[in-house]
């Protein structure tokens, strides 16, 4: 039961283990918002690379999510805010979503042998669901365009923490490594530790202070998302 | 005065900067061994990305320095370890040299303006030089084939902090902000935070063990590799 942590989707070709679960993070926000969206009674969502796509859909006559650099795209029904997932009329409904960096990592990790989507909104789910399936773990960061970022990697070094010091996980990986002593730093006050992050900063100047702080807490929704097939559905 | 730190070299058109001086990092070896030869008096050298390169050189009469894997390549003249080049014999000789990482990094950054090779060994002339130009930086690491590694990173981070806390340079950047956060639980012990890193195993599996100590050990080597065309030379 290996684990390793690759920082971008662009990486993932140098990672790919047939054997491993992917786990796909993208905390700011896709992660955190389908993560809420399953939570809140959402019955599948479909991720989708392109905004062509996202168009297709719409004509389709599907509720459409369809994120860039932070902001709803003109014409759609949904961001990537988490906040727009809790909304009694999604309840039961298909959604498929495109978004800046979350579902490009999906994108690149199809050939998975299973995907999850983590957060820190269902991290124990996340946890409890790897030490069950006891197989190696490889950690997807969406990163920003291909760039690490810090939120991803210390959701990585939180969940890996958690495997290696409770249920006999190992690794030989640097990026896992220095992710696990990152968490080790920021634990105690996660939302300090990214005061001078690239992407909250970001989002700071689109007033998004309140989807940052939701994303940063622990435990709120204790879902897993999964894929199967195309679909991200809610798993056992 | 902008900082970032990118982790591996596939990942360099994303950070490529025409404005930023280049310090091309491979702690364990190459930068160390090029800062090493060019302390002891080796006037120039030639990396060189292939072993074709490495061969063709050889048949021409050159010194050729040859690693892959942490091993020297049968047939040539040298390898990787910094104590091969404490050699008086290979004063004022030019030597061509290719390993499996460091070489291919200054090769991704040719376009840049100017190149500068980094190591624990030349640290505070890399600080001092990179404050006298008052340019971008962009720390480009080695890795491990385009993985991310611990002591690359350290060594970005050493410098970063140094530049930001006391000579006005400034970052928005993930990687650079995770690099200042390691080198800051490791710099008190380097060796002993390295201890369970990938590449330290490694070469401690090749019997390395003194050439990481020594690759690990601040200052040895007062002198700035530059690059100058095709060569590598001794800076100002």
């Amino acid at each position: 039961m290996n684990i390793e942590v690759c920082y971008n989707p662009q990486s993932y070709s140098l990672f790919h283990n047939p054997n491993a679960i992917v786990v796909v993070i993208d905390i700011l926000r896709a992660s955190s918002a389908i993560t809420t969206a399953m939570f809140n009674g959402v019955s599948k969502m479909i991720p989708i690379a392109t905004v062509e796509e996202a168009e297709e859909y719409k004509k389709n006559g599907f509720l459409v999510a369809a994120e860039r650099n932070g902001e709803i795209l003109n014409g759609f029904d949904l961001g990537n805010s988490p906040f727009g997932y809790m909304n009694a009329k999604l309840k039961g409904k298909t959604i498929a979503i495109t978004t800046t960096n979350g579902t490009q990592a999906i994108e690149v990790a199809r050939q998975a042998k299973k995907i999850i989507i983590g957060s820190f909104l269902n991290l124990e789910t996340v946890v409890k669901y790897l030490n069950k399936e006891k197989k190696d773990v490889l950690f997807l960061c969406a990163g920003w365009k291909n760039k690490f970022n810090l939120e991803d990697s210390l959701f990585a070094g939180a969940v890996a923490t958690d495997l290696i010091n409770h249920h006999g996980f190992k690794t030989a990986c640097d990026s896992t490594l220095a992710a696990i002593e990152l968490y080790k730093i920021a634990k105690h006050d996660l939302d300090a530790f990214l005061s001078n992050s690239s992407h909250r900063n970001r989002l700071a100047k689109l007033d998004l202070e309140r989807d940052v702080k939701y994303c940063l807490t622990l435990n709120l929704c204790p879902v897993l998302p999964i894929m199967q097939g195309k679909f991200i559905v809610k798993g056992d």
